[in-house]
């Protein structure tokens, strides 16, 4: 493959996520004009798709905070490598595009009066810095972390629509396998992950949003399983935390189901966990503290005698990164807004024997929250053969 | 998918790539030595699995520079979180292994008599800086950009074995598919990139070691071009530039064949590159600037009148990562040692009409270079159906 900028990486292939970049652009300024800045430079790759819709490896945004996209007044700069002219043209037709490798540094170097520059501290090497002090000739260089995230954690129309299409090419691909008894005895992990994911591809999906787990009998007791050609067995708990990733935004969802008969611990723990995840999803709403929204599920857990095998966070932000903001913990910080699209997924893990977790991605409403994933949350057993 | 620090990952999957990392920190002993280190915080995830062999994605180690790994003094600690206990103990048992979320600042916190610590400023943010000067109690934080990757350059006998076999496996996907009629006319590129990838997980890959490009007709002018639903059509040139991962080393390969009946324009053309491919590969050996092999190659092409349509680099470093140090281009300043391993790419691309890439992954040996990727370099005509 070809290194470094080179020519142009080919026909373009327009973000197909939903727009409204300049308004982006808008609510930002007003972060920059509280934060005391005249213009930030925004190096993040996720922040500069959504913030300009360019989706490609090399890019930065210079947004200046006294402009007004709404009035026509938008002096923001993309800046890219030679790679991708034609992309950005494409993806970015509202704005002007410096092309230089060096992105970050040309931006700077390119304003005729900086004034005060922010720039992201959590994103910028600590050698990345002297190369945009050394580019920037007057002016102040000056840490502003954070400010595109804060932005990102409430998610426009369109956000919500692209997760909503990824979570339903998730769905779409388990109703899929189940139908075509994708989930038989003898089958393993790995082949139902790639399943999976290859539904997923063919509904869809620009491809999985992460490395589909799958996990069957003991290994379900382990949340981070990763697949093994370990065989689905009768009798197994089997769990399945996947998702897709539909115009840069990411769906996740898990399932539990159990292979062949279930047995009564397996149908009791089911239930439990499905209680514990009605309960967090119930408690979602605007205003609401997200260790709250935790406290509830862990709750039903807990007063069950499984709190200690319920051993993560109950869920977290999702958007154009698979983890982001707000996380929903026992020790989190962040109070609910309209918009936010979480994930709730209590699981009880039991060693050696299996575990359970049930996992939906929601949004949250003026009054409450309605789910994007929609798979049954019941207990499906796959091929039942009753003995 | 569970966030942050939960239970373990899980059964461990052993990192199969080739030990003697105790052997490699002792090399990077003598450049702290060098460099006037007391000791090294290596907190980027590829350093940290050359060093020590652990592939989980949160981790750092910290590496004294009085040690010696060969006489058994080897103070060396991985710091991981709760995920990954039981894969640290797999992959890394030679190291204790400290568990904290913050790895970097944990290990700081953890030395009791610090000295002059290096760490990477080209990985570390700014942010991140200041968490590792807060937990440094007492001595001295210096910045030491690029120390591991200097020894990553190089390639140590395990280091290549897994660079033939991810190379294999990509010739053996090739092979496969050819054999099996998979680059007929009406297949479309995203097919054909699918079927590679599928091929190259059958033998053996953890997956593609990055983004297949096919790209057929017009579509092979453009060197990073994307694949699409563009059916392949009989006489078309097609490029198909693809690689395996094996054991975390990326296998990178590139050829262009003719679908149905070659043209002379065709022909002549894949004679061009393969020729001026032959000469960049006879021109690597021990002590050669790169941009000598980069001449060595370009200057073909330039005599052929051509010289305007190669307008990349003729190649770069492979290994843990898929670009990496040597650049072999015009404007590279490396001198080839032996046990490098380099890709060789020339290419000529003619808008509207198609194009011609041919690469291979080498290592230079004592005397020159062997190649690694082996499939045939000669024009291959699937399907020819002579009219």
């Amino acid at each position: 493959m070809l290194t470094g900028p080179a020519t142009d990486a080919g026909p373009a292939r327009p973000d197909r996520a939903p727009r409204g970049h300049a308004r982006r652009r808008d609510a930002l300024r007003a972060l920059l004009r509280e934060a005391g800045l005249d213009a930030l430079l925004v190096t993040d790759l996720v922040n500069v798709r959504y913030l300009a819709g360019f989706a490609g490896s090399n890019a930065a945004l210079l947004v200046h905070a006294d402009d007004d996209a709404d009035r026509g007044e938008d002096r923001t700069v993309l800046a890219t490598d030679g790679r991708y002219t034609v992309q950005a043209a494409a993806q970015t037709p509202d704005l002007p595009v410096l092309v230089e490798r060096a992105c970050g540094p040309a931006l700077l170097a390119a304003l005729p009066d900086p004034g005060v520059v922010g720039f992201d501290s959590a994103h910028v090497t600590v050698d990345g810095q002297d190369a945009l002090r050394e580019a920037l000739a007057a002016g102040e260089l000056r840490r502003a972390p954070g400010l595109v995230e804060t932005l990102r954690e409430v998610k426009d129309a369109g956000e919500v629509d692209a997760l909503r299409q990824a979570c339903a090419v998730a769905d779409a691909a388990l109703a899929g396998m189940l139908a075509a008894g994708g989930l038989r005895a003898g089958r393993t992990e790995r082949e139902v992950a790639r399943d999976l994911e290859d539904r997923m591809r063919e509904a869809g999906a620009e491809g999985p949003s992460f490395a589909t787990i799958v996990a069957t009998g003991a290994h379900a007791a382990v949340p981070h399983h990763s697949p093994t050609d370990a065989p689905l067995a009768d009798g197994d708990l089997l769990t399945m935390d996947f998702g897709a990733l539909v115009d840069g935004y990411h769906s996740d969802m898990t399932r539990t189901v159990v292979v062949g008969v279930p047995e009564d611990w397996q149908r009791d723990l089911h239930a439990l966990v499905a209680e514990a995840a009605a309960a967090g999803r119930a408690a979602l709403a605007p205003g609401v503290a997200t260790r709250d929204v935790d406290a509830a599920a862990r709750d039903v857990i807990a007063a069950a005698g499984f709190g200690e095998q319920f051993v993560h966070g109950l869920g977290h932000g999702v958007g154009l990164v698979i983890h982001e903001a707000p996380a929903v913990s026992a020790t989190a910080t962040a109070t609910l807004r309209a918009g936010m699209t979480v994930t709730v997924e209590p699981g009880v893990y039991l060693a050696g024997r299996g575990g359970v977790r049930i996992e939906d991605t929601l949004v949250v409403t003026d009054d409450g929250a309605a789910p994007l994933t929609q798979s049954p949350r019941d207990l499906q057993v796959p091929f039942r053969h009753d003995a």
